[in-house]
């Protein structure tokens, strides 16, 4: 199956303008593309434009936009009232529609019909298998999930995964797009649930509910854990990696030895909690006090502000 | 129990100069404060001076460290051939020794022995809890466990924990002591293995573990799926308020409504991996591949200018 070449790629279909699809846009149209867009929602165009415009500044200082303004971008941008009107003629999609697996099969089958078979279509999906959504799929060799996380304009990470009938040369075009657009990709060999990064904030959180629920550190304790400890590094490298370096000159393997039966007795410790209606009054109530008197859009905004700051302090910290 | 006045600590008995002895004492040092060191290993004196010096730029640049040179700071670090030397005459005193729990519980009680009971004896075990810590000492009660994250004079959490015979007003005094000195100091209201940040670096290692094992995902990817996406937020915030945020205008309660489910769907199918021959093995060619040809110190030190940006970033967002 000859797939177009990554080089020739000029137009973008973006198929759900949300959250996740107007930060796709941002991020295509950042790089030079034209972005071909839709949504059920026809209010999502003015959206959209406000969001693509809200976000350009970030993509310029964070060296991800070639043009100082975003208004040459925004005139590449066309909003479609109909999903393969949208797809027609693009070089690449990435579907973000509402979270529906009937909705999603349909839809990817429609931009099927629309595509010529050297088209990858990309899904965001968190919460299905590609195997799942490429079911009515005349040519389900070209579907992948690449699920970006949010904001994919900003965050780095998009997870390659294929379906049953997915090419593998469909995998391995994803990733190299990816790639080339300055995302961080990764490929995911299996389909399971979460696929892998939201499996890790599972786990995280799955302890950190238990450690509030036994009473161990209230909620804001908790995170703070999180935040002004292991989490500053997180930003850095992985927990495999971290552990590396807690081994000292002896690497891993010192690490696995030393540490490695001290650990396995905090898993066998780790608590299993259900979000009862108890738990999550319990959750709840700690939240409220974490949030204290702020503003859902002050606590955004920070986080954005200092999400971009660690962004360049981390590239600039690997490419010293 | 009437405490010292935190106004009146002056000087800081650091017990035990190994990594995490020496980066307390450079963070003492730096909030202008003398100490009075000691190790088994009479080596470990120059490895703290060079330790400090070498930390010094860090602080300053952090805004930790008043003087700009280390000079006069290492004039007021005095390094002690036996413990109880070191600690005669402190206002506080930090242990970091060798984490073997009959060595340390002689040790504590020993320093118990020197000083008044006014004064707080912290110590900074990840493994042990201050119930077992205290056994041997008469006045147990000015005992906590004040357990930092390496490297301690960079960064701000410290898990405080008293045990069954430390004095409320101790764990009280400690919080205060550590927050006046710019620490982010918790509370840990119940004992539990691994305090509270290890294990929740154990929940999310044990399914970076299990993803490898199952051959989800390989070692560098699973590292790249928290580096690149969720682990650039926890440098800002825990996993509470993370959730909190995505539930979008309806905050935490939109969250669990809508998400609550299906994150107990994953927590369900998360793994129990065991650290066996063929898992470690498994791990350490991964960890190999995503070194590659990098030497340990390389990314070591990528690793520490990354955290000192970082810290940079998210405290000028706080600031903002």
């Amino acid at each position: 199956m000859p797939l177009i070449d990554i080089a020739r790629v000029r137009t973008i279909g973006v198929i759900g303008c949300g959250t996740i699809g107007a930060s796709w846009a941002s991020a295509f149209l950042a790089r030079g593309y034209a972005v071909r867009a839709n949504d059920a929602d026809a209010a999502r165009e003015a959206y959209a434009r406000d969001y693509i415009r809200a976000a350009w500044p970030a993509l310029v200082r964070l060296g991800l936009a070639a043009e100082a303004s975003p208004d040459a971008a925004l005139d590449r941008f066309t909003f479609c009232k109909d999903p393969a009107e949208a797809a027609s003629g693009t070089d690449f999609v990435q579907e973000s529609a509402f979270e529906r697996e009937d909705l999603k099969q349909q839809l990817l089958a429609r931009l099927d019909d629309t595509l010529p078979p050297e088209i990858v279509i990309s899904s965001s999906t968190s919460g299905f298998m590609p195997s799942v959504l490429q079911k009515q799929m005349k040519h389900a060799e070209r579907l992948v999930v690449g699920h970006p996380f949010n904001p994919p304009h900003l965050v780095p990470l998009v997870e390659v995964i294929g379906g049953s009938r997915t090419a593998p040369e469909t995998v391995d075009w994803a990733i190299a797009f990816f790639r080339h657009i300055g995302k961080h990709p990764i490929r995911i060999e299996k389909e399971v649930p979460g696929h892998v990064a939201n499996r890790l904030q599972a786990a995280i959180w799955r302890e950190a509910v238990h450690l509030v629920d036994e009473g161990v550190a209230s909620v804001a304790d908790v995170d703070a854990a999180v935040a002004y400890g292991p989490g500053l590094r997180w930003a850095i490298m992985g927990p495999h990696m971290t552990f590396h370096l807690a081994g000292g000159v002896g690497g891993f393997a010192h690490f696995l030895a030393q540490l490695g039966p001290g650990i396995e007795r905090w898993w066998a410790d780790l608590g299993q909690p259900s979000l009862t209606p108890e738990v999550s009054a319990k959750l709840a109530a700690g939240l409220a006090d974490e949030v204290g008197p702020r503003r859902m859009e002050d606590i955004t905004s920070e986080r954005d502000r200092a999400l971009i700051g660690i962004l360049e302090a981390v590239k600039k910290a690997r490419d010293h």
